[in-house]
């Protein structure tokens, strides 16, 4: 299945079938409009709760938006029937902190001590930014959002710690405040952004060299914007060397049954 | 100390060292405007996943705005040097389900194997409506907000689960939207109501019996408005059983160094 026929797919219960059934593997910027799209991360319930923490402790980056029992690949608050074990168009596998494998599918890796931890994505606040007549180029340009390590210190939690990564869209000066204010709704998604302007107060050295990502310009009468990103919890995970993790490939995310609007990230059937 | 001392008390640190040293032992109720306040559970790190799962899929009535790390007593992302076994007025002690006793410090109960877990209050939306000019019943008659327990289902989390308590708090139909609008600003403070209007329609068989705290009046010009309420972990906690769970005494929380406002609940020194 193309990108193009599975945005024509009408309901989200059959967009996830697909993606279970392996017929559809791409990445899930723009599909199903309007619902909660969430990265995820599958750990060792050994681990489990010191990565809570860590998230609990930096919301911004990583805002919890779902969380299974142990062992259980369901995420019923996130939406009927999801299974995680094959509900993502495409996963990575890392052993202790090196990346291992990209898979569209976990079935053979599922273990009955692993916890599935949803973050919410970018994707929400991009979507009520262009809904709101503020460009993102990196979507109108078809590239990938840059992505930076940063030196913003994140408080730890067990191994898990180390700096944000941020993610960068340039605005134009008059649509600053108005982003700011949009995104500030959604605490879900990131938030309000953590940075507006020179890239060296937060680290980053060369703007068109991003870590993650593809390099996007800045024109003379923009300024660069930066929010808190959800790599941040995927390289956490990474630089704590735990034997096994999971997560979605980049942009493949799990397309839950959550309107973005909504409260909370609560499916009621 | 008195109520009355306490409120002339300049800075938080100094509160809660009157706290520490068992100077100051009441409620907290209107203490250290402008301070995040918060409900404390402790119980053991064998059952704290199961908390937090409950606690993430019920974020209305339990949003969590802290957590320590198992055995230890500091939670520095809400304040510096809290140590949680002095710095609240007064605990609860329960076991197996059972209330055991009132103390003033837990040094004597303390164990290796706690986490100490702090969920968001009413005192922050009640601070805000009153700064709104939307009067709020209780705290004009000094009394305890009534709370009820319903028939508002809770999505369960290991051996936590049952239904929501939620309080009440009678509004004149003119100030019910802007209340809602004002709530929903502050999601780790319960967000919006749940509720408003008819008891009956949420389980609740007779408005002027509360399960906790004095009955209300409610004039012919008002509404009954129903928030989530803190008392559903608490609740939760006790029908688990589990052997051992310390929580703040009703209306004695831990006053916090988190502005209301801030975006989120991490302290920056």
């Amino acid at each position: 299945m193309t990108y193009q026929e599975a945005a024509r797919v009408k309901t989200v219960a059959d967009l996830r079938a697909a993606i279970r059934d392996g017929a559809f593997t791409g990445h899930t910027a723009g599909l199903a409009p309007g619902k909660l799209q969430c990265n995820i991360a599958i750990l060792s319930a050994e681990h489990a709760i010191d990565f809570l923490r860590f998230c609990l402790r930096n919301p911004k980056p990583c805002p919890i938006v779902g969380i299974a029992e142990t062992g259980d690949p369901a995420l019923p608050t996130l939406g009927p029937d999801i299974d995680i074990r094959h509900d993502l168009p495409r996963y990575r596998l890392y052993r202790e902190g090196r990346f291992v494998e990209e898979v569209t599918d976990i079935a053979a890796h599922w273990r009955d001590d692993m916890v599935s931890v949803a973050l919410g994505c970018s994707f929400t606040f991009e979507r009520a930014l262009m809904a709101a007549g503020i460009p993102m180029r990196h979507v109108e340009q078809d590239l990938t959002v840059p992505m930076y390590r940063t030196n913003l210190p994140l408080v730890s939690g067990g191994p898990f710690g180390g700096t944000m990564v941020v993610s960068m869209r340039p605005l134009r000066g008059q649509d600053v405040p108005r982003a700011v204010e949009i995104c500030a709704r959604y605490p879900l998604a990131h938030g309000a952004p953590v940075h507006v302007g020179d890239p060296g107060a937060i680290g980053i050295a060369a703007l068109q060299r991003p870590d993650w990502g593809d390099p996007v310009p800045v024109t003379a009468d923009e300024v660069p914007v930066f929010w808190a990103c959800g790599v941040t919890s995927q390289n956490a995970l990474l630089s704590a060397g735990i034997p096994l993790v999971i997560t979605h490939a980049p942009g493949h995310m799990l397309i839950s049954d959550i309107d973005e609007t909504a409260e909370t990230p609560i499916w009621k059937p």
